[in-house]
């Protein structure tokens, strides 16, 4: 099943997205829709409007005010690539919901940062409450998978020991466009899936969501034993190599460029960078 | 003006709290109030029901989905104390408003952490959105401040680069017991207060507010840069010398002992630290 948040003439809707229409279900958005108890069974249900595809235009995925729980170097082979003994526990750090964006809307460049740089990311979904979960109880708390850019002010990131303020810009994280259900991707709640960007029409990073060292299963896991997990709270799993401040020379977005960010079998963003 | 988020029979309220007694105004929480443009107006107003200190218990200050925006090091005391560099820039990083707890609640100490430190901290409370505030607009939009303890699991703060999984634990920063408007200050939107932090009886963390590095109109200033602060969001300012971690020998909190942070002319926290 994939899920989205659409403009309708009527405000916002929770949309179920078919191959040829949409089923416009009776939630203004994907949060207020996750909040119910029997939300998949909702989300099924056919006893709904069906418009067509080009009636709707798809909206930010998440609304209000989900927790959005990070987590830093989480790809085996940009661990290795760098050079960095494994990990035993994931980083996390934050970001506030300001700083997310729709999968289509433009990125405007801050004029405080000079190094604005990408990190594709694979983003779980909350769909069902989860404190001190073991993984059983962390894979039935997955709704679903989305596709983000922890897009990162490296200046800012860097200006002290935590990155907070060169994470949680304003308007600068594009997540979407549609929550996909594990029963739709190979995989499941521990997906394969290729992931992908493309900065100005060129490949920069290119992984496969298998490589992940803390899988999604286990970030649920390891947060719900700091705090309760709540239906529409997100986990951003961390990027895989090829981020600009790595490249030699460094490279960083430019206004005019195109982001593009990819999940197969999920979607993509495509995010105008704009002065 | 003293504000506080009161239990009454009929659920939360706001309320305005006198010397000898409480005045409930038209809104069911703190967050609300700060929501409504005139809420400074309102909150002054005597047009409201009055009731007997007594037949009120204060609650949590703070509802809803505020953002908690923390500060590292920000005392010049100890900084210097430590042999660190005056830093240029504050450290910023979030919390979870899941970590929020009242002002005379019990305070459970989790079982995975084995070094549940305290932070006793000055608290700012936005009152009316900012971005990119100067220092005039920044002081504007400060409706008050509270007192808070940014209690730090050590083991889970150190376990990476990124202190949040030490920071944002369920149910373990107590806020509150009131906001006090600047004019209630010495000092104002700059207050100079003594702030201190009893553990057990034992006067652990003893200085004076005047000696943040960054002052609240400093922060607001930042983070407004950053991203738009909203009426209800909280910047706790970081925290004086004097946590357990840096006593030799280092010392955590216990079962049983009575955790009280205070700031003089603003009030006291008094959490029981339970197993």
């Amino acid at each position: 099943m994939r899920l989205a948040t659409v403009d309708t003439a009527n405000g916002t809707r929770t949309a179920r997205i078919e191959n040829d229409y949409v089923v416009l279900l009776d939630a203004p958005d994907l949060s207020s829709l996750l909040n119910e108890p029997d939300w998949e069974e909702r989300a099924r249900s056919d006893a709904h409007q069906r418009v067509s595809r080009d009636r709707v235009r798809i909206a930010r995925l998440l609304s209000g005010h989900p927790k959005i729980i990070c987590v830093g170097l989480n790809y085996r082979g940009h661990i290795t690539e760098i050079g960095l003994p494994t990990p035993d526990h994931p980083a996390l750090f934050g970001k506030f919901p300001e700083a997310l964006l729709g999968p289509a809307d433009d990125l405007a460049l801050p004029t405080i940062s000079q190094q604005v740089d990408w990190e594709a990311e694979l983003a779980v979904v909350i769909g069902s409450t989860a404190r001190h979960a073991d993984a059983q109880a962390a894979a039935d708390a997955i709704a679903g998978f989305t596709v983000a850019n922890d897009v990162s002010m490296r200046d800012l990131q860097n200006r002290t020991t935590q990155w907070l303020q060169g994470k949680t810009f304003e308007a600068t994280t594009p997540i979407g466009p549609v929550l996909v259900t594990p029963d739709e991707l190979p995989g499941g709640v521990t997906p394969d899936l290729r992931i992908s960007c493309m900065v100005g029409g060129e490949t920069v990073q290119d992984a496969r969501t298998s490589d992940l060292l803390f899988s999604p299963v286990d970030l649920v896991a390891y947060v719900s034993r700091i705090l309760t997990l709540n239906p529409a709270d997100v986990i951003l799993t961390g990027t895989p190599a090829g981020v600009g401040t790595a490249l030699e020379p460094p490279r960083f977005l430019s206004a005019g460029e195109l982001l593009v960010t990819e999940i197969e079998h999920i979607g993509r963003l495509e995010n105008r960078i704009v002065a």
